[in-house]
Order: C-alpha cells, then sequence, then structure tokens
C-alpha cells in the first residue's frame, strides 16, 4: 500500500527502517472519474460561508464550502425531504460520482438532494487555495471532524430556512469517513437529521476497540479465499523484493522490472505501492466493472491471482507480482510508466487527520496477513507526525468527543436512527458496527459485499443480495419519514 | 436590575437610551459563601490540564482546570458511580456551597462527587491569570460552552481511567447555566456520563423558542401574588425616578436618597441596581433564610413587600421602594452605602458569554411586566455587543449546536435519562422544559419552587413538596444506576 508516510520520504528523503501500515482512505487517490452515476445527477454548484472555527470566536477568515444540490426531478416542495450527503476526503463531485444510489432513489421520496463537500477538500478551501490551506500546521489547524460536522449542521439549518423548509426532515448519507461522519452527524445533531445510512463506516477502528490486524487480515483473507497459491506468492514476495534491492544494482533492476518513470530509493516504496494496490483492491472487489478509486473490471481481485497464478511454474515470483499489479494500477493498458509519487492529492488532507485525530492502528499480523508484519507503534506514529507537521495526534480525543467503547449498552437506549451498512469484504468492515444495538441503530451486513458498494448507483449486473439490501435500506428511510410526519400530524 | 450592559457605561460612561433587560444569570453576583452544604462536603481541591481549543490544532497554551473530589466519607470504590457536578459561571467552591444535595446523597450511592470548574471563572484561568484572560476579544475568544463541556468529557475521561474506574457510571449535576449543561452533556457525551439532573436550565430561552417576556412576567407575578399594590409601587416607580432624576439636583438627591457611595450619573444605573434585585429575589424566593446571592430571610419576597407596602398612605414612593431595595442589598443591616458597580466578577464571564453564544433575548411586557416595558431587539443587542468587545453574537448558534426547537418531538425517540427539574417561582423556569419528554427524559415541576433548590442541602424547613421532588430524585436516579449495573452484569 501506499504507506500513510509516503509524504514523508517522498519530500524529505527520510529512510523508513520498515514498511508501516496506515489507513488507506479514499482521499488518496480521489480525483473526479468520468463515470458519472447513471445521468441521474442534475445538480447544480453553490457555495455556502462558513466560520473557520465553530467553537471559538477567534478572529480568523471565513471560507466559502462548496456543495451541490439537485434531485427530485424538481417536484420538492417542503416538507419533502431533504438527503444530504456528508462529504469525506475528497472532492464532492467525485463523491456525487459513486454514489448515485442517492439520487437514483431522491425521486421516489421526492427528496431534494444535497452533497456537502468537508472542508480543506475540493474546492472547499479555507484561506483563498489549496496552497495557502495546506501551507503548515497554522493553516490546517482547522481541519478536523468537529469542524466538519458544525459546517454541516450550519450549513443545514441555513438551508432549511432559506428555503422555507423548516419543517423539512433531513436523512443522512455517508460513506467510509462519510459514513462516520454520517452516524456521528446523527448522534451530535439529532434535531437536525432525522436518520442516517452510514456505509462501511469503522467508527470502531480507534485505540484498543478493535483487533489493529483486522483490516489486512481481511485482505489478505480475500485473497486466500480467491487463491492460495496467490496469497503464498504476495506473502513470500516481499523478502524477495527486499533481497533484491540489496544487489548491486538492485533497486535499478527492481526499477525497469516495474515500468517505474523514476529509479527506486529503497525498496519500502515498491512495497508501499504494491500494499495499496492490494489494500484498495480489498475495497473495491465489485462484482462488476467499477471506476471508482481505478478503473477495474468485476472481482478484480480473481483477476490479479489470475494473472500472478497463472505464470508458468518456475517463473521468477517478481515477474508475478508486477503482472498482478498490473490489473490495479494499468487496466486500461494505457500507461507508460508508474509515477509513484501520483498522488492526485497532493499533501493531502487525510494524512494531516491521521496525524491529528484520526488515530486508526493498523498492525499486520504475522500469521494471518499476506502483508509484511507489522506491529503499530503509537509512539514511532506520533515521532513521525511531529517530524511531518509538527502535531502531536491526540489518539484518544475521537471516542472521548464520540464514543466507540462499550457502543452496544451506551446506544441502546440512547439515539435511534441509524443504518450501519458493512460489506463482510471490505477490510474496513472489521472496524464497524456489524451486530444491531436496538430497534433502530440496526446493522445490515452482506457477505459480500466491499467498500460502500451499496451507495452506488444499481447496474444491471447488481447480485440479488445487493438489490434486497438497497430495498432495506429504502423501506427502513421510509419508516423513520413516516414516522416523523406522523409525528408532525398528531402535534398540530 | 443590573444591566447587562452595565459594564459598557460603568467603563465608558455610554449614555444608554434606556434600561434594557438582559440575563441576570448567577456569575454576576458570585462569590464564595460562609455557608457551606450543611457540612457534608469533605474535599480535596486539585487541577487537570487542559487544551485551549479542543476542535483545533491551533498552537495554544494548555490551561489548569479546578476541580473538587470528595463524597462517599472513604467508601467508593470501582465501579461505584461518580456525581459530576457541571460547573457554570463562577467560583466552583461557591456552587458547591450552594450544591449541597449532591454532597448529602453521594454516600447513599457510594459515589465519588466532582466538582469542576468552568473554564475562565474562578481558578481556572487560561493565560495564567484572569487579569490576562480577560484581556480582550482575543483572549476570551475561547471562553465558549462546547469547549466548557469539552472539558468535562476529557476530565473524566481521564479520571475514570486513572482512577481505574472506566466502569463506573457517572451521574451529570448542574443548575442554571449548569444544568443546561448538563443537558446538553448528556446529549452530546452520552457515552460518557449516564444521565443528568439538570435543575433550572432554561436551555430553550433562545431564539424565539419561548416568549421573550416570560422570565420579566414571573418575576411580576410572584411580587403581584404576594401584594398587588406591592407589584403597583413597583411598577409606577420608574416613571417617578426619571422624572426625579430630570430636576435640578435630582441625581444628588436621588444619590443621597438611596445611600449610594458614589453619585449618580443618569437614572438608568438605579432603575437597573433595583430591577436585579426584584430579579435575583424573584430567583431565590426560598422558604428558609438563606444565603446563596445575598443573605435573606425566608420568603424575601414577602419581607421586601412588607416593607414597600408598610409605610403610611401618601408616603414617598421612593421611600418605600429604598426600603424594599434595602432587604436585598442590606438584609443584614451592616451596609454603610451601596456601590453600584460592586460586582465581585469585574468584567464578568458571562457578559461575554451573552455577547457571544448565549443570546437569550428577554423583553419585558408594557401590560404584565412591573419592569420598565422593553422589547428586546437584536440590532441593538449586537450593536452594543460589538461596542463593548468587538465580538459579534451569533444568536442562531445555541439552538444549531445544541437544539430547541421541537425538542419534544426531537428527543420524544432520542436521548433518555434527563430530569428537567423547574422551580414555577423561578423566572427561568419559563425557558425550562416543563413536559415529560418521554419515558426516561422527564420534567419535574413544582410549583412553590425557585431556583434549583432541590440542589440546595436539605433543612429541617424544608416543605413537603421539597422533601417530594428530591426523594423522586434520588429514585430516579437509583433507576439509571440499576439500569447500568444490569445491563452490565448481562453483557459478562
Amino acid at each position: 500500500m501506499k504507506s500513510f508516510f509516503v509524504i514523508l520520504f517522498l519530500l524529505s528523503a527520510v529512510e523508513l527502517e520498515a514498511w508501516r501500515p496506515t489507513t488507506p482512505f479514499l482521499g488518496r487517490l480521489a480525483r473526479s472519474s468520468p463515470q458519472k452515476n447513471g445521468g441521474a445527477a442534475q445538480f447544480e454548484t453553490r457555495y455556502f460561508r462558513q466560520r473557520l472555527d465553530h467553537f471559538s470566536f477567534a478572529d480568523l477568515p471565513d471560507f466559502n464550502q462548496r456543495y451541490l444540490v439537485g434531485g427530485a426531478d424538481g417536484r420538492w416542495a417542503p416538507p419533502d425531504p431533504i438527503f444530504f450527503y456528508c462529504g469525506n476526503e475528497g472532492d464532492i463531485e467525485w463523491f456525487s460520482d459513486n454514489t448515485g444510489f442517492v439520487w437514483e432513489i431522491a425521486p421516489r421520496f421526492s427528496a431534494l438532494v444535497v452533497f456537502a463537500e468537508h472542508r480543506y477538500y475540493g474546492k472547499s478551501m479555507p484561506f483563498g487555495s489549496k496552497e495557502e490551506a495546506y501551507k503548515d500546521k497554522k493553516s490546517l489547524a482547522y481541519l478536523t471532524t468537529e469542524q466538519a460536522l458544525a459546517d454541516f449542521a450550519v450549513l443545514l439549518t441555513d438551508l432549511k430556512q432559506n428555503l422555507s423548509a423548516v419543517d423539512s426532515p433531513v436523512v443522512l448519507f455517508g460513506g467510509s469517513y462519510g459514513g462516520m461522519l454520517a452516524a456521528w452527524m446523527r448522534l451530535k445533531y439529532p434535531h437536525i437529521a432525522i436518520g442516517a445510512l452510514a456505509s462501511s463506516a469503522p467508527i470502531l477502528q480507534f485505540e484498543d476497540i478493535v483487533p489493529p490486524e483486522t483490516f489486512y487480515d481481511i485482505v489478505s483473507r480475500n485473497f486466500e479465499q480467491e487463491s492460495s497459491s496467490c496469497f503464498d506468492y504476495i506473502k513470500k514476495s516481499w523478502d524477495v523484493l527486499e533481497a533484491r534491492g540489496k544487489h548491486h544494482d538492485g533497486l535499478v533492476r527492481l526499477s525497469r522490472k516495474f515500468r517505474l518513470c523514476k529509479d527506486l530509493n529503497n525498496t519500502e516504496q515498491l512495497s508501499d505501492w504494491l500494499s495499496s494496490a492490494y489494500s484498495y483492491l480489498g475495497m473495491v472487489d465489485y462484482p462488476y466493472a467499477a471506476n471508482f478509486i481505478m478503473p477495474l473490471p468485476a472481482f478484480p481481485i480473481k483477476q490479479v491471482c489470475k494473472r500472478i497464478d497463472g505464470y508458468p511454474d518456475g517463473s521468477d515470483i517478481i515477474d508475478r507480482i508486477f503482472a498482478g499489479a498490473s490489473v490495479f494500477y494499468n487496466y486500461t493498458g494505457t500507461v507508460d510508466c508508474f509515477d509513484l509519487e501520483d498522488d492526485p492529492h497532493g499533501l493531502s488532507g487525510w494524512d494531516w487527520q491521521a496525524c491529528t485525530e484520526m488515530v486508526m492502528p493498523l498492525s499486520s499480523s504475522k500469521d494471518s496477513s499476506m502483508f509484511p508484519s507489522y506491529n503499530f507503534d503509537y509512539s514511532t506514529y506520533a515521532k513521525d507526525c511531529f517530524t511531518e507537521y509538527g502535531v502531536t495526534p491526540r489518539p484518544k480525543w475521537v471516542s472521548t468527543e464520540f464514543g466507540g467503547h462499550d457502543i452496544n449498552a451506551v446506544l441502546k437506549k440512547f439515539g435511534s436512527n441509524i443504518i450501519f451498512s458493512n460489506g463482510l469484504l471490505d477490510p474496513w468492515s472489521g472496524g464497524g458496527v456489524l451486530q444491531n444495538i436496538s430497534d433502530s441503530i440496526v446493522a445490515l451486513v452482506t457477505k459480500q459485499g466491499a467498500h460502500h458498494i451499496d451507495l452506488r448507483v444499481s447496474t444491471k449486473d447488481d447480485p440479488k443480495w445487493l438489490v434486497k439490501q438497497r430495498d432495506i435500506e429504502v423501506k427502513i428511510i421510509k419508516s423513520w419519514l413516516s414516522d416523523y410526519y406522523q409525528s408532525r400530524k398528531s402535534s398540530f
């Protein structure tokens, strides 16, 4: 995988002593893809002026938050509902393109659809430009989850007033980090939204709430279930790579073999690049061809393993590995050379978030993982963050602010109307809520689902379980809305 | 009453065009009183290091938050409960002294008691001293409610870990603004506290959620029910004061009449001083002698009206008014002259809070109020705040962040375990939750209760309804705890 600290050594050529896992969230490779959501999304782009710090009165400049509005085929009229997507760590148009489910079901509810961009991503930049916003820790200081939630709360409150829609119920949607935001928003701002569909939201991937090995164990299991030889080749490849790198001319030869645009400085760069591919493959192992993170065929892990396994006995393991990675990085066959530094987000905001609040410990088990083994070590993590940004992470803050420990007991009598949907192929499902907490805080778990596949636009190739999952989601959302309208009626 | 903008004209001698009501919260006259809570409070004083801004990573100095720990007669052992008082706008020892109920019931629950001081009050000063903390809007910027709640959340999380008490349930307590904090804390941090007793918490006194006239209407009704002539004398007195002030030497003569230490600049100063007395009398009209804001007799409004009514027919109305006010300001008879500028809190933090987040509109009805009539006007309010602090208030923020509109519908299916207790004598009860919202979010309303009387230590003079109210509170808290322990048992 592209390590979390990829930036660190790309920029400063600091020697990483060993490969280290990180949080391969979506923002990393986020770019607007040409694939649209079945043509459903007709939207306007608008901007809303936000405070930089909602929780203090420090003198700071406002910034413009981008949001997209559309849906309902123009039939929306208050108190018809508002469907609100909680933007995560990337360009909001990209999320809109890959969240066709919301656009698709909106007309059935006569719902207005709003996709709100997360501060410090896409075009929602404080201080006027990305360059200024990402300049240093002083300018990045307000890139926090609570500020993003407050942005949503203020935007929604203002929108509803301006649209004379104070009685319109709001339903929240979000996937991945956006799903975490949707769930937390419902918990923290129940007066603003009546319910949340939080898809693939690893809200428990903090501190020691879940074991840190689950992420890489799940990816590994996916590969192993596809082909145990494929799993074995990958697991063996790391030592081979390292050994080859130590040869005279080893790094140059590896660079040629992998058709890299620039020669390697160390083998960890290559390990990162390969691990990143496998991790993302674990996330987007969809049952049809899709272009979310990369253009990929249906069941891409199957294709990767086909290539890896397909070489004749006695072939070089490195040839196998390169062929497998090419499915991820070059499925279209148009890449001349591979650029390890390719990162459409540059100094990605997620890296800052991971170095401040979003400390999600990931380890790689010596036994069950096909990745290089690694034990998460907080002090090393904190040291690297300090070197990179001059900040010290707050590893306990997320669970102090949003909870997570003992979540079943806490929310059994508190809170309502949240769907936690998870596909068990998704490596992030290990940090998700996989069991019903109460009658109205429910878990929808699919065995064959990958990273928030339920939020994607429907296709003719959708398997039955996915069609059924979406039907259940629609039904639950309908029940929230009908409860809401019923209680309004009875109070007048 | 001491107007909210008292500071404004005291410091800069700006002419107030008219008397203006404000939010006479407790901090205004808060000082540590010698009256202790029945000797129950044996506590240690400790300090905890807090971030100044929990919601950003701006480089700011930490500060030390004071808290008091004690209770349970040393019998506490985890998982015995923790009773946590959410400190409000004043010195925490003063609140501890006046919240004997918590200390008194703690041993029955083997509960550890913690009283946490609110940032920027008492000894919990950022920037090293009160002078530095209150220097200007830059230093005051972090005096906000959300930061105070986050202080409590972080303190409790750390305390529980350090005391090996992660399984100890926390019950929150608070009165007045502290009651608002307790309720909001339970809503925002349900994973940290299992329930809250929010006494006299006017969480609905924002925007247009309740009519702005209730506060002064309730004070006025209290006086009118005591004596309609008393009410009439007070209602008539304002015009008389104003007219006298316009006489040649009028202000000097009024100053003599009221035995002021310094001569008046205008009659509004005097109106403020008198209104403040009546408002506080409305709040602390307890059925026994007490020394919360001032040393006062039992049923002080009765005593005030006795004095006002007691003069022979034809007496000067101003003599009556002075005699009435003296019950409040000089019950002990030890005051030589009255200092209108007397404000133990100086540039009070509550004034800042009212000028930023805590915009609680108060009007005084021409018909039903005995105070000078006044219509709350936001633009004037905002202008005055800007003049005073250089800040623009955020009048919609509290209800965006914490809710308030349509609270019955919102919380009917969301949230649990909050007691809203209110006494109908208390002028703040107009902004309180006076009806049950659900099975576990309940309203305890007493006809004869004043401002959070239930939180005071028991006395031999407690009326039956008060004894009963406290019994119910204890019973409800017991049920929260037994639910909690039960669910823990079943999960092991």
